[in-house]
């Protein structure tokens, strides 16, 4: 398994009039964990576009456990819990500052050609930029 | 099962640089379809809050299957499923204008009274709204 | 001049933990309001774009006069206030259910030819469909 | 004078269809851009709202000289020019990371006593960590 964390500041922007964290911003936080997860392994996602390689989200499921709040320092941990096939499968784990848990999701993306606009495999460099951590 | 329509068009902010309406963005939809399923209940959604009664959402599972883009008129059809208990269920299927099934989901939300920040039974004009469709 | 009215609900999500319509959500509403006024012309946007034609904003500017709430049904009127030439400019109102002014603002666009990147003049069909306006 | 830099890097959700930054993403940058300067000065803005003091945006005034995209690390460039009153008025300057000025802007700000309603004088901590940058 290969796990990142990325921490940030909850905006005023991401709020909503009830002082919670609005639950469709977290789809924003669970995009910063991954892009930031793949450019720890060298491989930042603008390059993989650059190569051609589209990755749309087909699937999330979010469960909300605690709200966050206006200013607070969130981490989200980030994890790819199997090496990806035409496929890539995120697992997130969001904490306050307190390293409450207060979000859980996962998230399955899927590599696109962009020429053929057709599922591909994943690009060879993020595979073996991968493999070492499920060994 | 009660369910409601609802039609909208894509902004420019909501598309991203894919050229696919953002991921993120559902969840804006799905709110819009509930909140006008609950109104054309005769019990909008800011009245429940005028009254004490917060919703906030629990968990969302979303399926993405195909994209949607720039200026597409987009219906959801929002259900609810279900009598709500202490928690609310509402599946929503988004729709383009071919009226081809382009995004799937669910989101279950937990009525929360203000005053002690605990969860609470669904307000009782909402259930008598609703009975009726559950016979 | 060329005015259009259109009108929206705000959203839970567009609103922030003051209870206000966050101030940077009015460019989404400004850009709702400039589409359906082109649209109106028989000239939409996407068509533009279709054809080649960039139009991204230049300049901005906003005075927010009175808040605005969840729920609340907006209406923008948008005006193009003179010919566009390689520029457009429009003027947007927006009042709430009460016809109180809440926020005006004006926005400078630039018509951009997207196989050059270079500006260009407006449209010819765009300029024919507002010339009646300004006779 | 006051000034204070940070930076950030503009996420996919930020973007859209023209492959730019939306231009309404950039109000996020702004309230970015002077929350951290606030919270340098050793007044975080969270504080202030603690303390009953609320600080509506008043007007805002934008010129987009260049495009941003995704990925890129932006820096904004925050500046207090001159003394608050009722009224505070920053000065922001986006930066690219090849340091080119690719937009600038200024909003003005309103202070608001949440109790009354009613506008007030900056908080005094305030004024007495920003008055030896005004000698």
């Amino acid at each position: 398994m290969y796990s990142h964390e990325t921490s940030f500041r909850v905006r005023y922007a991401e709020t909503d009039r009830m002082g919670y964290v609005y639950y469709g911003t977290y789809a924003q936080y669970f995009e910063v964990g991954r892009v930031e997860a793949l450019r720890s392994l060298g491989f930042p996602y603008r390059r993989m576009e650059e190569q051609g390689v589209l990755l749309p989200v087909h699937d999330m499921q979010v469960e909300f456990r605690k709200p966050a709040f206006y200013d607070d320092l969130l981490t989200v941990r980030t994890s790819i819990v199997e090496l990806p096939s035409v496929r890539i499968r995120f697992a997130y784990a969001v904490f306050n500052e307190a390293r409450e848990l207060i979000t859980e999701a996962a998230t399955t993306l899927v590599f696109i050609d962009r020429a053929t606009n057709r599922p591909r495999r994943a690009p060879e460099e993020l595979l073996r930029a991968l493999v070492q951590f499920f060994k």
